[in-house]
């Protein structure tokens, strides 16, 4: 029983101690930890004994079996057109099983073998989530029909007729989310019978939006119907001031996706009685939805190759994703940010926590605890490239969910933000949230989850420097707008944009934004509170709308504000990047001197040629100038940056037909290769939220200048708005799409 | 480039989105994502070019060579007698390396070719970290001599006496802790010449509680005296009214140790820019410390078998435990909360924070988010074990760390709790804290880290419920004095214990710690407020202070404090539990039914034989009697509860010799098996922290009644007071110790 060896007696020197066999570390024994095992799958069960004995039976045996109350069957009343479904805001989901909503009153009708007493028998509907039942824990819960007598969950009698008993059921407005079993169990002398366990009287309870006491309540019918029920979505990706749209088809709804959200609680190994608590779950989620870690849903690739996968930008919606991960239980290949927060959002929403999918436009990463963005200039005014380290995105997506906040003093309930794209060191662990929008806006980032690292994505400072010759380094300008400068989602029950920017900050040079950024620095935020002299001189570029190989005219505006001449020995570069804002290859270098008089300015036109980007174009297409420089007379600094997002052709999609609910409809897609090169490998993907499943062709060439029709009938299931929409995608272009509005009628 | 296949324009159904291949998930590719890599290793270094030119050479070439200033030779300054090791409090550690404290002078020799020239000669030292340096990251810090030219870190000229320059360097408060390179650089005319890398001239830099800018700062000679510089302490452990102690050679300043703390923050993978941060930091290391999720230093085991490694029982230092986790890079088998205390408490005095180990008696531990301890009874008063789930540990041992909280409001700085023991649900990661002892004071649980989990530890209720027949549940008993009864830790400079219980809590009945459980309830710690109405009858049950082995009387009292009859059906259960408080084994059971006359007192006597529990004794040796039962003229159900830990036999130590540095004395360990039975696989264990290496004995067997004498000769290299002192460990008997005090004179 132990490991040392058989001498007697025998001295050995101090010797290292035995590391764990075999390589890996044997898992930590839960005996003499734990009195019994803790309950991490919802989809492990435990059978609850069709008979419990009170104890031994009296001298004459058992009493007879007759006039003893009997279940002879249960109706779940799961129908989508009954009253459940319907009044619990479920009828959409594509599933056999009664789904209902916490802290709301749902019914079933129990069939017994003779009329009820009330005075004398007695029954209860017992719920059992889990493989470890216990009443303390919510994972066993009896409801009773009786008002004296009620646990947690309320039971009520609504009617009686001959031996069929309707009763009312309402599970407690913080209970677990997820599968629960259902018995009805019955006293009798000599002990307690219930029914078998049967699945098909499972029944799944969800966050209710619509309930008061429900910590996830939403008084808002427009933004619960956008938040909760809305299957199509759009993400906005692009530049603040060129801003592009994504369709999604978050299909929440569909056959498998709650069964496979249920899942990723299980592969976290999220303790069962964690699940009712929303904080709790959405933290949870958002280190799960990211394979880091922990084997999550989705693997994050930003390189540009996704020969194992699919390419992030390839996606149309999430419910692919999410039954891949169900059914192989393995991360699914590839995501970046705005797949990450798609597919989030599809959880949320499955599991009835409102929840949208922001936008914001130049967000800073903190990659490693530095809030702050350098730029590091040489003497000349040059970027030094191998000394500049931290990137701003051009925008990032991440997810808000609503929610109250009792673990947080008053105020900070509402929206919080959730972010599952893996950054490097929220907390050490690649999750991030919750955090309240709130706090953030009012620089409280004491608060938790990761409120601080958001308030930085949002308010980070770009600091340019300049280093000398021998090493010192000079600052020579902040820039304390550049990041955050707009965070948009989906307008409730629109197809228009939202700006939201101001949930985030107060308005630039209010008090109030001065009072916040102070709060927020003695929280340790770090910013730069120093003020260089500006230049007198100014670089303006230009706002320009591109497509994809096109040349074009780039002209940047010098304007000299002092009333003296000025003379700039000026560097113009232009790179692609990646919308990560990491430079992949410069296609431009030029270094004119420009003179401009007093009070003046000069416009210098650089030539762009798309033969010179074309080739090293990455993923989103954006090119990135940088113009500096030097004033000779003064020694002074400029600077000036721009991201312009080149436009991709688009896709051309076509509905015709009735749209009318059961009538064939006709899509059509059509593309026309713009360039005089052949586009390889292409995919393109069809969706069609509510009306047609999601298809795919593959087209291995498609020559310069020719066009491809790709046409698909479908037959709409389900009245209401909705889209069609495609992507196509290939290594040589990427985030090409285009969609079709239609309005189904009944 | 892609995973399409070559059909041309072929529909494929929707199909599952691809897995990852190969059955784990690809690394996430930076490529696109960073632009550098982060740095996570302290080991890996970049080596600087010993040369970097300006740009090219003038028309005539480069200049000659004569009369620039050169580097010949840099002394360190690192003998433990140099002013450095001495002024920064790290004579101690056993290191070939230059080890100072941060926000503190310390300083180098440089020899130059020539005499030094003020007012002509360029020149910086240099200090890299990592493998990816960079001046705006901390990671890259030159270091001007001239007060014009200063960076982050301060320089100056001491003293100049020929060609040698005495430096003076002042890394800044809050730089990176680590083992830095440094480098030697002068400026010529034609670029910059620097020393060849040289790791005999690495610094180690760490964090100072003797400066007032480091975040670590503690203004108090004794305390850091023993909470960083003490390599010898006590933990404290058995039951709060029978107190036991273990001693334990942090040995923080052994070869090897900071090396190894270096590692293991290598081997998180954290980030080296967090490095100076001692939020970060301890956080970091109370994931590491424990080899959940990552790999770390130490395996838990609860289970009683530790076949595979070392019984957490057996171990009396941590110097062995971080050596062996830094040569074989594998988690070390075993621990329980005392052994990851105790190497985490050496991993923060080693890195310069100040940092005591605590205990709590009768320890909440929250299995899975309930934040109450709920005890089942049935109807007529019997503990139900199947519905009792949660534990209550007998004692729990934690860290606490000294700094300021920056990053909360005023007020919260000072102690910290940390805890690297793998709870089960702090934030969903075996990690905790750092969490302020003054918010977990004031119900303060909003804060960052983990405060709402300490607090229950400190503060849960104990609730007692009785299940009826029909499964409805009644309160009986809320006991709110139980859990987090002491709190314990050694005190400084002294070989005594020091009761810390008002630094968690107000007294019990003020009106503070009403309020501060009010404010715990608001930010949503669950806690029972109904006060159900007591029963009449109480049960005393007596402390006793019994020896393993031993048999004796165990005297409950009865006391009715009503005027009337009370008879009481009682449930007397005795058990071997864990320290956890997870029952092994039943040993006892009684049922007596006690009559107790008005306002009298009834006694009822148990004999409890050793032959009962000897056999099924676990671990620590404790008993725990549970008493309930219901009083049959009234209904009410009566409880009590008490452990008792059984006294292991002791190990006699003794010093003898003359207690002088370098002159030879002998230690003797003397043991008898006080029992019939013979001991098998029996390890014993001496250490003498600062006096004797550890080394350990193996005995096969120790029959009944026969004594082991174990005679060590050592020699003290060092002056002051220390202990020799050594354990006994076998599967049939854990925990038997001793101990000799002497003090070393020069």
């Amino acid at each position: 029983m132990s490991t040392v060896s058989d001498q007697s007696g025998a001295t050995s020197a101090p010797s290292p101690a035995p590391p764990a066999p075999l390589g890996r570390p044997p898992k930590l024994s839960s005996r003499g930890r734990f009195s019994a095992p803790i309950g991490t799958s919802n989809s492990e069960t435990t059978d609850i004994p069709e008979l419990e004995y009170f104890g031994a039976p009296g001298p004459r045996g058992y009493p007879p079996l007759t006039d003893f109350l009997d279940i002879w069957d249960v109706d779940m009343m799961k129908r989508p057109d009954e009253s459940n479904k319907i009044e619990h805001h479920t009828t959409l989901y594509h599933s056999d099983y009664l789904i209902v909503r916490r802290g709301q009153e749902f019914e079933i009708k129990i069939t017994f073998n003779r009329p009820y007493k009330p005075n004398e028998d007695k029954f209860a509907v017992e719920f059992v989530i889990g493989s470890s039942p216990a009443i303390s824990k919510g994972t066993y819960v009896p409801v009773f029909p009786k008002k004296e007598k009620q646990s947690s969950w309320r039971g009520r009698i609504k009617e009686t007729s001959d031996n069929i008993v309707t009763m009312g059921l309402t599970p407690i407005a913080d209970c677990i989310v997820g599968k629960y079993n259902m018995y009805v169990a019955v006293q009798t002398p000599f002990g307690t019978r219930r029914t078998r366990k049967d699945d098909s009287r499972a029944v799944y309870i969800l966050f209710n939006p619509w309930a008061a006491d429900d910590a996830v309540f939403l008084d808002d019918e427009k933004e619960r119907q956008e938040c909760v029920m809305n299957e199509v979505g759009i993400i906005y990706h692009g530049a603040y001031d060129d801003i592009s749209e994504r369709d999604w088809n978050y299909g929440q709804f569909n056959f498998g996706v709650l069964d496979a959200c249920l899942l990723v609680m299980d592969r976290s190994e999220m303790p069962i009685t964690n699940r009712g608590d929303p904080i709790k779950v959405t933290r949870k989620a958002s280190a799960m939805i990211n394979s880091r870690d922990d084997d999550g849903v989705l693997v994050g690739n930003w390189s540009g190759d996704y020969t194992y996968g699919v390419a992030p930008t390839s996606w149309t919606g999430s419910t692919d994703i999410l039954l891949t991960y169900a059914s192989t239980k393995m991360p699914v290949c590839y995501a970046q940010c705005w797949v990450y927060a798609a597919v989030f959002n599809t959880f949320l929403r499955c599991l009835g926590i409102p929840s949208r999918v922001v936008t914001n436009y130049f967000s800073a990463h903190d990659n490693d605890g530095n809030l702050r963005t350098d730029i590091i200039l040489d003497e000349n005014g040059r970027v030094d490239r191998n000394r500049t380290r931290d990137s701003i995105w051009n925008y990032h997506c991440w997810n808000e969910c609503y929610m109250s906040r009792p673990d947080l003093p008053q105020g900070f309930g509402g929206w919080q933000v959730v972010d599952a794209t893996p950054q490097e060191t929220s907390d050490g662990m690649y999750r991030c949230g919750p955090a309240s929008v709130q706090a953030i806006k009012h620089g409280d980032i004491c608060y938790p989850f990761d409120a601080a690292f958001v308030f930085a994505e949002v308010n980070s400072d770009v600091v340019y420097y300049s280093r000398k010759k021998d090493g010192t380094m000079q600052l020579i300008k902040v820039n304390r707008t550049h990041v955050g400068r707009m965070v948009l989602t989906k307008a409730a029950g629109e197809v228009t944009r939202r700006d939201i920017t101001d949930n985030y900050k107060f308005s630039e040079g209010t008090s109030e934004e001065r009072t916040v950024l102070e709060k927020a620095e003695e929280y340790g935020c770090k910013r730069e509170n120093s003020n260089p002299p500006l230049a007198d001189v100014d670089v303006i570029l230009p706002t320009l709308e591109i497509g994809v190989g096109d040349d074009f005219e780039l002209n940047l505006e010098f304007v000299n504000r002092s009333d003296q001449r000025r003379t700039v020995g000026t560097y113009i570069s232009g790179s692609v990047v990646y919308y990560t804002g990491v430079s992949s290859h410069e296609f431009l270098f030029r270094t004119p001197t420009v003179t401009i008089q007093p009070q003046g300015s000069v416009t210098e036109s650089v030539m762009i040629e798309s033969k010179n980007y074309m080739h090293h174009l990455v993923e989103q297409a954006n090119l990135n100038f940088i113009v500096t420089g030097k004033i000779k007379e003064t020694g002074k600094i400029v600077t000036s940056m721009k991201v312009i997002t080149l436009h991709n052709p688009k896709l051309l999609v076509e509905v015709t037909g009735n749209a009318i609910v059961n009538e064939e409809m006709i899509a059509r897609v059509e593309f026309t290769n713009p360039f005089t090169h052949t586009l390889k490998d292409v995919e393109v993907r069809m969706d069609g939220p509510g009306v047609m499943e999601h298809k795919k062709r593959l087209y291995s060439l498609i020559p310069g200048g020719t066009s491809l029709t790709w046409t698909e009938m479908f037959t709409p299931q389900r009245a209401g708005k909705t889209r069609v929409f495609a992507t196509l995608d290939c290594p040589g272009l990427r985030q090409v799409s285009g969609q079709a509005s239609i309005n189904v009628k009944p």
